[in-house]
């Protein structure tokens, strides 16, 4: 972690002894005092030009980046600045998990609107290294910047999984199965009782209180993914950042295969269930095309069946929800009540 | 690369038929389209929820990230759309450089305003990839957003190092000389140049342009830091992204030494040296202190010299100054004309 490049027009505030831990360096030694003890394998931390990194011995690396953006992707009064950090990290976390793989590393990369504090980047920090310190991850570097815009958080993360471990969304075959963890549209629902203007928690409908924090919160399924790997239960697998429905077009074309979702068997919450009814909509389309969800989607082939339980065992109560199957033909179907409809869009994008 | 996480209130825009090659996945797949063909080590690049590479063999891992920001690191008024593309990407390959290492793989993080079209983005990308094939380093993977703010292209590299080959800041020792590559104050003299409305190259004072163009394409050091890491000539290395005088504070105390810096043996191009001189500025502190210089900063211990000589002899041409010593007084002067003032502040931050 350091400074961000020479910044021509100014910085996002100069370190100024008469506002003590304000200005980017400042940031970044209150962040450095904040990190747990470094792995062994972490051979330089934060404060040099770069991290340096002892690989993981016979394993290959995965990579990814995500950002999340005041306005895009969170709204400041339904969401704390930790539960932005926590945000940050974990959607990085759920593509690690989505590959198979176990996350090592995590760089944050913050662009801060000149109204942030320092004790709003000590909240936001906060939350990224309470997800962190779950999922085992090192804060190993990054980046901080004035932003004359929104807060946004920027997040690369890199974990590891041998080689035949790595799970790609376009491993799958027609006659597969295909699972999700966890539930599906309850972090639609809960912004949307966010929206309508929730967040009194006395009044709320029951369990919709939950779905707002999957919205605010959601949890990676970081030790699933490793154990489908590792377990090699599954012949592809992404993640559901913008929804069931879109998941399962991206799984299935990139599989070169069609699906067949049975709408019944969708593990949506009673509460998200109880919301989307209240408004005229029907639940299974709703739960599909709601994005946010940070579940994985994954396919199993018969092979894969006992192992595939012996990940279910493992999953410390995480629901593993068989929920339709991929075929030949290439149609995306949702099948309710004996009538085929196509599957909703993926999240709906306001544009 | 993909799009990023779920997009609460709007994406960056729809994926429209009317509108080919915009929306998030157009622009991804556009940008694949331009990507020269993949390495044997990247098993899995762009199109996944993840990228997955073999690592390199016996080496140890570089990780840093860094954005630029509209309004904070480039101004579109003086930088086309490819320059901050190419610069996003050198102000990285600097900091791998400024290790001792060599650059190997690239994330690209894009916050895109409404205002962004598909042309422009194509621009941006056609500079990142055009540096990127110089330091042939591969683009494996990132993100795109909606940016209700600023343009920023926040880029992470990874590249790699030989454990004994690795430069830390915090190496050097009393006594050990201090060296430079290529020219200091040359994109502060550029820049200052454009702000007074410059551009009019036919009017230009001679050698200016070739000063705002630093400011616009810094050319990281790539084959000068892996060279000096390779050949164990330095003890100590960081860039110059904050200027000559804030890297010089910074190498000395991460040493726990002080430096004593030649003004008359700085490399300060002859463009630059008029520029600060007409506008009554002593050259020697102007181009200590501006930013933007994304030169190395090296110390040379006595027995690293001849080392230092076979560097030199392989830098193609750019120079390689000795402009002072560390000294074990911890205070950072700047020696002209037999006088000794105190180095000047890093990069003036405007707050």
């Amino acid at each position: 972690m350091k400074p961000g490049p020479s910044n021509t027009p100014g910085s996002i505030a100069p370190d100024r002894p008469d506002r003590p831990g304000w200005g980017e360096r400042g940031l970044i030694a209150a962040i450095r005092q904040r990190l747990p003890a470094a792995p062994a394998w972490l051979v330089a931390g934060p404060g040099d030009d770069a991290a340096v990194v002892e690989p993981e011995r016979g394993a290959l690396e995965l990579l990814t980046t995500d950002a999340v953006v005041e306005g895009v992707h969170f709204d400041r009064r339904f969401s704390s600045l930790a539960d932005v950090g926590w945000k940050a990290l974990a959607v990085n976390l759920s593509d690690i998990a989505a590959m198979g793989g176990t996350p090592r590393v995590a760089l944050l990369s913050l662009g801060l609107p000149s109204a942030i504090t320092p004790a709003d980047v000590d909240a936001l920090v906060g939350g990224f290294l309470a997800l962190a310190a779950e999922a085992r991850v090192t804060l190993a570097g990054g980046n901080i910047t004035r932003s004359p815009g929104p807060l946004w958080v920027d997040v690369t993360v890199t974990g590891f999984a041998r080689r035949r471990h790595v799970l790609l969304r376009g491993g799958a075959k027609a006659g597969e199965d295909l699972y999700v963890t966890g539930e599906v549209g309850s972090a639609a629902a809960g912004l949307g009782w966010l929206r309508a203007g929730g967040a009194d928690v006395s009044s709320a409908p029951v369990g919709i209180a939950a779905c707002a924090e999957r919205h605010r919160r959601p949890q990676p399924r970081v030790r699933i993914g490793a154990l489908l790997g590792r377990n090699r239960a599954a012949s592809a697998c992404m993640d559901l950042s913008d929804g069931l429905a879109d998941a399962v077009r991206q799984l299935a074309q990139a599989s070169g295969v069609g699906a067949r979702v049975d709408a019944t068997a969708l593990p949506i919450a009673a509460a998200g269930r109880d919301w989307f009814r209240a408004r005229g909509e029907d639940p299974a389309s709703s739960a599909a095309a709601g994005g946010d969800d940070y579940e994985l989607l994954f396919a199993v082939p018969r092979r894969g069946r006992s192992r595939l339980a012996t990940v279910i065992r493992q999953a410390r109560g995480v629901p593993i929800t068989k929920i339709g199957v991929l075929t030949p033909e290439p149609d995306l179907v949702l099948v309710q009540a004996g009538a085929e409809t196509p599957l909703p869009e993926g999240f709906t994008h306001l544009g």
